[in-house]
């Protein structure tokens, strides 16, 4: 389907309209940003990786029972999705402490929880994503208890299905971040994109980090950790 | 009860021990702080008020089935309480939105919910007592989730007997903070204090803030508004 006019240009990818009202298409970008756009830079090739990663992982998801937003990868960057309003939180599950959890809380990366954790932040730069437990978000009107609810229960579900999926491809599931958007009939899909920008993915033999964590730190080497982590899901299909 | 040896000294309480294990004597101080210990001053007579007002309100909530911490008051600044192992969490109720609520989520001031929020803040100075959800809690082992389920239930029995409480004296209570401890048996009950010091009351008619905001904030008037809220506080007991 063509594109129409932009209609968002966000950090990593760009969203345009198309000739059907319910539809949206989403074109993936290289540029790389962390902590809140402070640091920039770009990751050759990273937007083709994490397009066809998340549109894989979104078909194995719809197969799991997951509602998403993924209609039909179009090019190697771009991809047809249903329109969806987002929620506006970030929705992020840990089965591993690290990053932000590990910083806000004093915990050494690296501690195995016993059951996985959820947390929501408000996706708001100007406030710079603040935590937000469920009480406020229904106090604030940004979600209702039902759709809470829908999302944690989705957000648990796709954990299950990704931890599996990703051992099966020698990959440690540490932790990820997730969106939902409401469709026009208000039901609550899986939206935005799943791939080493959104998760931490560490390799179970080595623990080498294979995701943004790789910019975020200046580790070096994340157009062939991207590259070998779309070789193993590709392997393991 | 004599005091034995100075077991704590905190930011505005001093604790003791007793002769009696189980017995610990809290003496409040005259010092006031806030910003996390950044900003330092004393208001004059205040250990006097929150020493007695907290007794008062403890008194107030054991009546209407709330376990806490108070045993007997011995002087106008010193308290028998019993002994318990804190439960490291901050466990703020709102009824309308204020002070680092309206801040973090770009909220005005005065925004009255629907329904009371509850919020649990990771007592730990070093991190700035960061929020925290219950997933969290029960994931770094803080807390049970019975424990959680039990200050839940406690912390909206006692919002809704001060808010009631304090209608009657011509004061909102906007929101405030509380500290949950277990006994010997691991039973949880009400610590620390409740004073203009950890509660946000604004006077009903005005709007006037009679609490620590008038220190944080440098409003002025601190004594008079403290003494003010425990003159109507004794003509409504």
């Amino acid at each position: 389907m063509e594109k129409g006019a932009l209609l968002y240009e966000g950090k990593a990818k760009r969203v345009y309209t198309t000739e059907v009202p319910d539809l949206l298409v989403i074109a993936y970008k290289d540029d790389a940003t962390a902590f809140n756009g402070q640091k920039k830079g770009s990751v050759s090739g990273k937007g083709i990786i994490n397009n066809q990663m998340s549109n894989r992982l979104m078909e194995y998801l719809e197969q799991n029972g997951i509602p998403t937003h993924f209609v039909e990868e179009q090019s190697e960057r771009e991809t047809l999705v249903k329109k969806v309003s987002i929620v506006p939180l970030e929705v992020i599950v840990r089965n591993i402490a690290a990053g932000s959890f590990s910083q806000r809380y004093g915990v050494e990366e690296g501690l195995i929880f016993a059951e996985p954790t959820i947390e929501f932040s408000y996706k708001n730069d100007a406030l710079h994503d603040p935590l937000m437990n469920e009480y406020h978000i229904i106090s604030l009107g940004i979600a209702t208890r039902e759709e809470i609810d829908t999302i944690k229960c989705y957000a648990f579900a796709i954990n299950d299905s990704l931890k599996t999926f990703w051992a099966g491809c020698g990959i440690t599931l540490v932790d990820f971040k997730l969106e939902f958007g409401r469709l026009s009939d208000g039901s609550i899909v899986l939206a935005d994109e799943i791939s080493p920008d959104t998760s931490r993915l560490w390799d179970t033999a080595t623990g080498k980090k294979m995701d943004k964590d790789r910019f975020r730190r200046d580790l070096g080497g994340i157009e062939l950790a991207y590259a070998e982590v779309m070789k193993r899901l590709n392997a393991h299909l």
